[in-house]
């Protein structure tokens, strides 16, 4: 084995790489094996390119500049589901006929581990505790299914929501068994089409590439915004162009609530004759850590809470809410045409974000060292980079309590977007899914359940209720099952009937 | 020792209350002096009336009628520091006015116990943990001081805001207690008042007071409506006009963020001629557990969230806000001679809620009985009752995160309202002057700390920083000491200077 005959060793020293070898002689042949098929893939002039225009644009002192350059979304191309509200219907109804012709897919970003959450496999696995312990992979299946089925009973026409699931290296695997082992919850093998985001190396502040061990290489994924290069690499926009699709809703894992393809946001943004949506949750706090949509210099962009100073966040309009007030949550809506010329053109002009991270290294010793202070950067690109290019941009706001929960962090005390959090947060819905549909709870003594929970013993307990997304998909088609009935909780609706669950069981 | 010869026997017979003597010949002569003493002091037609009257109140299904009778505030009567800020100066420069005057005074209702919280001692005693382990009443004290001291500043003149401190009979000698000890926290000992609240006892569903002990009845604070009845009682009415007092901020005890007479708030009420004013917050979730002002039957009056139904509290006006969104929080503002009408002709027409308890009680056997479903009531007044008698009210809409942390229970997973959500409400409020004031915090590597703190590691720990308010009351004066310098938190900024703290130490 002799990495200088594949000219190995060459490109190395030509990208200043060659640190990278400096155990060769200590490892397995294994070992070498490995290491040499991981380098051998790997186009290190476009790796330090990256470095040298992420690190450019990171340096640049963004913060003061962005403040003056931000302006809001205009209320011309916003829709609200609370200030919109005679439009509701027609949207959806609008999104409704695309799924049934067959003309909406859904593409999940599922790519990241859940290293915060603290598990090792991926997070759409994950279990946030609910009575029927479905895992957000299910319920995300389930709502296709059923919304599959609205659209085929309104139009009286066989139709599918095509899935693409975004995996990265290190849980395509995992994710794809998931699927396979539970029959791809009643949907249509074909119809469920996983690929890979790219992965890149971490690199130190000199632009070396950091090693985890001897002879393993420091990787992560390339970000959510490493989308558009994977859909373009592994043929997907041709995938799309085959069955027809022309539009797209893309959204992350981690939300419980997520409403996919949600038809009224699809019937909105069709109807604006948009080419790229954001779904957004009104800000209200200005010190809450999430990125808000904005124009700068005229272009529509997801400016970070980290970039703007406190007096901007603190702008208010003169309706009294936060000037910045278009909360960003990862839900966006794409044109088949914008998406295909982001892929094709734009993608390699979007900038790698750099993340600045504590990263396990092997110094020259061949010592394993974990820094307690960041040492090196991750490169990232986001999905929402690709905002600027749109032609006709719009923006759709819905209520944070309806729609919007992610899973992102471990139960701890104080813990926010937390397994805890999630369930309660599907399960309040779904308690007022009931009460709008006319059913009613009662306690251990047989007194009906005001609606709003009290806080008096500190915890805010909700109500244990879960409604299947086989039986609704947004709170429709629940009179018939509730109206007039009182239930003790937990309540459990699904494509089997109404149960009350006794307490502790099953 | 004879119950009979002094009256009782008769008295108790009278009312359906004889139960109380069933242990008389068990009692040792102590406890039954105790018990007599308790029993006379007890006008017990006037509490079997206040027992018919609550129980006929809470029977009548009030929810169903409550819904359609609700209005929500106009706009004329709203005062909000959001959407009118071009008038903030103007009715604080009335308020600092008035108070130099010595024309305000505060009146702290202190009357709860800890019970939720889990301590047995007045909750303005507890430490929430800051950096200075002050407790709530130090905070409240130290916020009246420095107002005066800003009166006194602006007009030339000495001034002094007296201080109300209504306490319940379990709270009085520890609160006056604590208060002596301290020092009064550096006010006049004779511009505090104590003065305490009634107490009533728990009744069972038939009207039966409950011995919670063979020889002690189960007694409870009468709510904080209570004050009207003790203001009157001892003589504090008398003691505000003897003082030239003509406006009153009244407020809760467990609000750490507490603007203690806040100009803003008494000037906004005074220019607008208001007799009684409510400070509130936006409610932005429907089922959040909040009372919010509104308007039935034309007066106004707070409505529980437990009265309302989920339709109504869903319902949103044209501008997507919530039409029943001023939400209450035991803030207040009256006029000197409305409280005097309150007192002298309004109180006996104001109803107790009832509130059904579980009531720990002594079986006919004698034994102990902690039941675990609610047995009885205890009955309360609530201090925004008499809203319904004012002729021009006003309510005053502020920022929660910059006026409103309540202190109700122990820390625990997910709690609301913990001493650790009060903590950092705090902090991160302190935080926020040092930035607008023009000072930056940078971390442990010497970087720029963002102005809104990132939640990657799971928690939403705030930047340490507390500021004495005896330095600044609301924010101002910090220029000269913050702008354009940076610091390593914990910062602590008190009447000694600006320190760093180092990392757990003090």
């Amino acid at each position: 084995m002799d990495p200088s005959a594949s000219g190995l060793t060459q490109r190395l020293a030509e990208a200043s790489q060659s640190h990278l070898l400096q155990f060769w002689g200590e490892l397995s042949t294994e070992e070498q094996l490995s290491l040499t098929r991981d380098l051998q893939e790997m186009d290190f002039e476009e790796i330090n390119g990256f470095f040298r225009n992420a690190m450019k644009t990171s340096n640049s002192s963004k913060q003061e500049k962005m403040d003056a350059r931000m302006e809001p979304v205009p209320r011309e191309v916003l829709g609200s589901v609370t200030r919109d509200r005679e439009s509701l219907k027609d949207w959806e109804l609008t999104g409704l006929h695309c799924i049934a012709q067959s003309k909406v897919a859904v593409l999940l970003l599922a790519g990241g581990q859940g290293t915060r959450l603290g598990v090792s496999y991926p997070k759409g696995m994950y279990d946030v505790g609910l009575p029927s312990h479905k895992t957000l992979f299910q319920i995300q299946a389930e709502r296709i299914l059923k919304l599959q089925q609205l659209a085929e009973q309104k139009h009286k026409i066989k139709c599918c929501i095509p899935w693409y699931i975004m995996t990265s290296g290190r849980t395509m695997e995992s994710t794809k068994d998931f699927f396979s082992q539970h029959n791809y919850f009643g949907l249509d093998k074909n119809d469920i089409i996983f690929f890979q985001q790219g992965m890149l190396p971490a690199m130190d502040y000199n632009g070396k590439i950091i090693l985890e061990d001897k002879g393993k290489l420091s990787m992560a994924p390339d970000g959510n915004g490493g989308l558009y290069r994977a859909l373009g690499n592994q043929g997907i926009m041709d995938d799309m162009e085959r069955r027809g699709i022309q539009f797209i809703h893309v959204y992350c894992v981690d939300n419980i609530l997520v409403k996919v393809a949600d038809p009224a946001f699809v019937g909105f943004c069709v109807q604006k004759g948009a080419d790229c949506g954001a779904k957004v949750v009104e800000k209200t706090n200005p010190t809450e850590a999430v990125g808000v949509v904005c124009k700068v210099d005229g272009r529509y962009q997801v400016v970070e809470y980290s970039e703007i100073t406190l007096p901007t966040a603190e702008k208010r309009s003169a309706d009294g809410r936060l000037m910045f007030n278009a909360g960003n949550v990862a839900n966006h809506f794409f044109s088949f045409s914008f998406l295909r010329d982001v892929v094709q053109k734009y993608e390699p002009e979007l900038q790698h974000h750099v993340a600045q991270k504590k990263i396990p290294y092997v110094d020259t010793q061949g010592q394993l060292i974990k820094p307690d202070k960041p040492n090196g950067i991750k490169m990232e690109k986001f999905v929402f980079d690709i905002f600027q290019f749109a032609k006709t941009f719009v923006v759709y706001e819905v209520l944070r309590e309806d729609e919007f929960s992610p899973l992102k962090n471990a139960d701890s005390q104080d813990g926010k977007d937390t397994p805890t959090t999630a369930r309660h947060a599907l399960m309040s819905l779904h308690h007022r899914w009931v009460l709008n549909a006319g059913g009613h709870f009662i306690d251990e003594n047989g007194r009906r359940v005001p609606a709003i929970p009290s806080l008096k013993d500190g915890t805010d307990l909700p109500i244990k209720c879960e409604i299947s997304p086989l039986v609704s998909y947004g709170g429709e088609g629940l009179e018939e099952l509730v109206k007039g009935r009182e239930f003790h909780p937990a309540l459990m609706i699904d494509e089997l009937g109404v149960h009350e669950l006794v307490k502790n069981g099953v």
